[in-house]
């Protein structure tokens, strides 16, 4: 709730207010296309909590996208008031008051859910009973990332649970690995998507033995889907940071064959303490970029290491060491130590997810110039 | 953005929805009441950086603070429109649009700002000229943080160059350290604080010795405010944690003379997924609670540990030794074991600041019930 606007469409990059959240669209665009090349013949249904704004997942959508995952309920609600018609809330949904929203939204969407326990089934087929409309409902199975999720044998119990019930329909497998998206080495990606793949093959001939069908193997995320694609199980892919790359994907270690995105989100910061020679504050802290995944780097600018963050500062170094050649570094350092008041730097966050999550808009510039302003209007679906 | 409220106003805490942010309002007044007491008799200008909430901020007032202290200029907009009428914004303020807007707001409230470095005073003095309104302008000194501020000699230079233009006057020193809050052991506090306010006494002396006054000297937060209360330096405290206590400062070790603030903000979770004996997921990840300072805590639950925090998961770890004896931990291991799908949580968040701007209100409740909803306004107000 900002009482001025950052900037106004048509403005340059230098006039926007800051800290603000800023989208390079040529490079989003560059990134959309590429996922579009890369996932093949899979059916692609990206995570919008990485974005949290209709615009976004309407650009999805038109490049082919099937719909969208959401994590949360009330993140649904709010894509399904933009228009999108076709969302699975990768969660395990729990409490009265949530379940009947979830009745109200599938009479308007296709809308499906996780569970991970007979009881989510039970409450799910009460709340539904008598519905016009079936839900969708995957069992999730813990692929290896040890947080919810159940084993292969109890995928069946719960996969037959699902079918018995009025109102609710068994839509197939959840099979996402959290844990293996940030593993820095490609091979260690690989052998945790191997074994993911081969527990989701696992929990699919243990449902179809009993005469069901899995229509829908459904995990991945950008550190890893070209594994999943490849994996002969999955039919399809749920990667978010894709559009965005933040820095703690693009500290994995690339795979020979894997295409890169690129970054186009960033936090536009200004200089606004020069307290040492070597040190210049700026206005992004950690309410601007989050932290949870470490500093966020500083954009084409390897003569600067954002060392600190506080709740509304953050510390930056200037010259020496930033993994240069010492050639690099003393003109680097001549570079930084000109930085002056009022000049202006792009952060590459940290983690792209709860740094969307802090801004109410994102500012969409295409050659130096405010293109766009775009709502994110899911901002705090937490519920 | 929420599509739906989480409770309204006399639902019982069971019936919220969650994750929710929840103020206990009886340990709030309480928290209020005990700083009045503590204060003695400096001025109290708390830092609403803390809360971004109008309600609170005027409770506050009501408990004799003389205004507020804002980071941001956009958060001292959003509380000057809700009617506070003296505010600190305790920031180096840069930028042609930023600047704009302080000369606005400094003819509708009293309004300081601080400064470290001469353009920015010039800029002031400049988007100040012709006036009808002063600006407070304080000179920051680095009372050992390292993060803003100049040095006692410059201090003096500052102080002059602001006496020197019309529009702006010189309205104290800002000694605030910011990185002695959260040092664990008493003595290593007490003795930071004696540094910051030798400082801030030599960069005092220093400005009365060219003939001018110091009318404020200002600091200081929850971990350490009696300290500056008793150096007969400081004459204004800024503590804004004291209302809620993250378990941040709760981990400081506690002075011998120290009253401690009780716990009054809390996350409320759910239990989603009971994935092994063991562990129990929560519908609270880093989305819901800032993991910038370490995990949350479970309120009044030492048989419960929160360990690893993603977006919107919590994983709950149940039983063994966290920090019990062991006659504590069978008992509370059985309990435990017991959490049930559905059952809720209290979570102490690490870091109240951060938390508070993920919320767009905070649910107070009293005796069990929801007794009012409180906006928080300026969330999201980075600017």
């Amino acid at each position: 709730m900002l009482p001025w606007k950052a900037c106004t469409v048509g403005d340059s990059m230098e006039q926007i207010d800051t800290p603000s959240l800023i989208l390079d669209l040529d490079a989003f665009e560059r990134n959309l296309s590429h996922m579009t090349r890369l996932r093949g013949q899979m059916r692609l249904r990206p995570h919008a909590k990485s974005h949290k704004c209709p615009e976004i997942a309407r650009a999805q959508i038109a490049h082919g996208a099937v719909g969208i995952c959401c994590q949360k309920l009330s993140e649904a609600a709010v894509f399904a008031s933009a228009g999108i018609t076709d969302i699975l809330v990768t969660n395990q949904l729990v409490g009265e008051r949530k379940l009947r929203h979830v009745r109200e939204l599938a009479q308007t969407i296709r809308l499906g859910v996780l569970v991970d326990h007979a009881e989510q089934i039970r409450s799910l087929g009460h709340v539904m009973a008598g519905s016009h409309h079936e839900l969708d409902v995957y069992v999730e199975i813990d692929v290896g990332a040890g947080r919810c999720g159940t084993t292969v044998e109890q995928s069946v119990v719960l996969a037959r649970k699902i079918h018995a019930l009025d109102g609710i329909r068994f839509a197939g497998v959840h099979a996402y690995h959290g844990g293996a998206q940030h593993l820095r080495k490609p091979y260690e990606r690989a052998a945790a998507i191997r074994f993911a793949a081969a527990r989701a093959s696992q929990a699919r001939d243990a449902i179809e033995s009993v005469g069901m069908t899995v229509p829908i193997i459904t995990g991945a995320g950008t550190g890893t889907f070209w594994h999943e694609r490849d994996s002969g199980v999955y039919n399809e892919l749920q990667p978010g940071s894709y559009i965005f790359m933040d820095r703690d994907y693009a500290d994995n270690e690339p795979d020979a064959g894997e295409a890169r995105f690129e970054h186009a989100l960033f936090v536009l910061a200004t200089v606004q303490s020069r307290p040492a020679p070597d040190v210049a504050v700026i206005d992004a802290g950690l309410k601007a970029s989050s932290v949870d995944s470490g500093m966020p780097a500083v954009y084409k600018r390897t003569d600067l290491k954002y060392v600190k963050a506080s709740d509304e500062h953050g510390v930056i170094k200037i010259g020496s060491q930033h993994g240069l050649s010492s050639s690099a570094k003393i003109s680097d350092a001549t570079t930084g130590h000109g930085l002056q008041l009022g000049d202006k730097l792009m952060l590459i966050p940290g983690h792209c997810d709860p740094t969307v999550n802090l801004y109410d808009e994102i500012i969409c510039v295409r050659g130096g110039k405010v293109e766009a302003i775009w709502p994110i209007s899911a901002r705090g679906a937490s519920l």
